[in-house]
């Protein structure tokens, strides 16, 4: 999954703030001379595709520090110690007040190299809801549904929050075989 | 080109490390509370699309933390007050010993949100061999010329690093009226 080795055992945390922590190390370069690499740390991070009646839950999100409201899928920080899983449960409750019992990862990535940082997409299915939604201070949030291609064609808008999951609607766009198992993965077999 | 507000003036460093800083104000939220805001900041880095004799030029890096060796776009990080296009065209030579004297800006990306952190992707049309490479001790480079499909179906491969511009190769792809304009902008249209 990743371009770049773990932590090594011997790199220490220099700074811990709200978000990130910096890890440093010394590095054997290739001609034997040492060097200082740095690398930032933050907390994990989860996207959730999720269904309802046959469509797609999309997020307008506006935050304190946000330009204009965005589209977005629901999603968010880890808290400490969360499992992914728990973390996309807890993040679509809180953000839509729906849940699913047909859970499934669809993909791990790492947006940067150095950056100890991965983001977990899920899939939530056939969502159900069950509470009204709880916002941080920091969000506002409205909530539609969407079809297949709209959801697919946010990989063309310049304003799509959910960045990390572009490259892969546009491969599904691309590649027939990846937008039928896309669909698959999303609505389930059934 | 960006979702998120400049850092606000009240902002402060509170770290300064080897790549990274970190910078926190304390921010206003929607329901008048305040909460301390954070975010990394880190030098400014270019990716160049190269071109010689009709071809673009591609390297296959290693570096002391990669798991392997893998394909990847001429560029590297902005040295302490460069401009983009000085650290562009000292990258290039550094790293292939080529040079040109028709330069182009193709694109300006911020790959994260809480990162301030700009990727300057630049177009080097028509490079001579200069001089020879001369690589810092973190660098193994070997280098290939490719056409431009092969260019385009970078975007697919999952060790590709520079995959700012992964997505922008990928509407390449998809829209044929965006092929032409990269292919144009790229070979120029003498």
């Amino acid at each position: 999954m990743s371009r770049v080795k773990p932590l090594p055992e011997s790199a220490e945390r220099v700074f811990k703030g709200v978000i990130f922590e910096i890890w440093q190390w010394k590095q054997q370069m290739f001609d034997g001379t040492i060097e200082t690499f740095e690398r930032a740390k933050r907390a994990d991070t989860t996207v959730v595709i999720a269904t309802m009646d046959g469509k797609i839950v999309l997020q307008v999100q506006e935050q304190p520090d946000s330009t204009a409201p965005f589209p977005c899928m629901p999603g968010g920080r880890f808290n400490e110690g969360e499992e992914p899983l728990a973390c996309a449960k807890r993040e679509l409750l809180e953000e839509t007040g729906f849940a699913s019992d047909d859970w499934v990862l669809w993909k791990e990535y790492r947006p940067a190299e150095k950056i100890e940082w991965i983001v977990h997409a899920f899939v939530a299915r056939d969502c159900k809801k069950v509470a009204e939604p709880h916002l941080d201070a920091g969000e506002k949030v409205s909530i539609s549904l969407i079809d297949f291609d709209e959801f697919l064609a946010l990989s063309d808008n310049p304003a799509f929050g959910s960045t990390e999951i572009t490259a892969e609607l546009l491969r599904a766009r691309l590649h027939p075989e990846k937008r039928d198992a896309l669909h698959a993965l999303i609505f389930g077999s059934r």
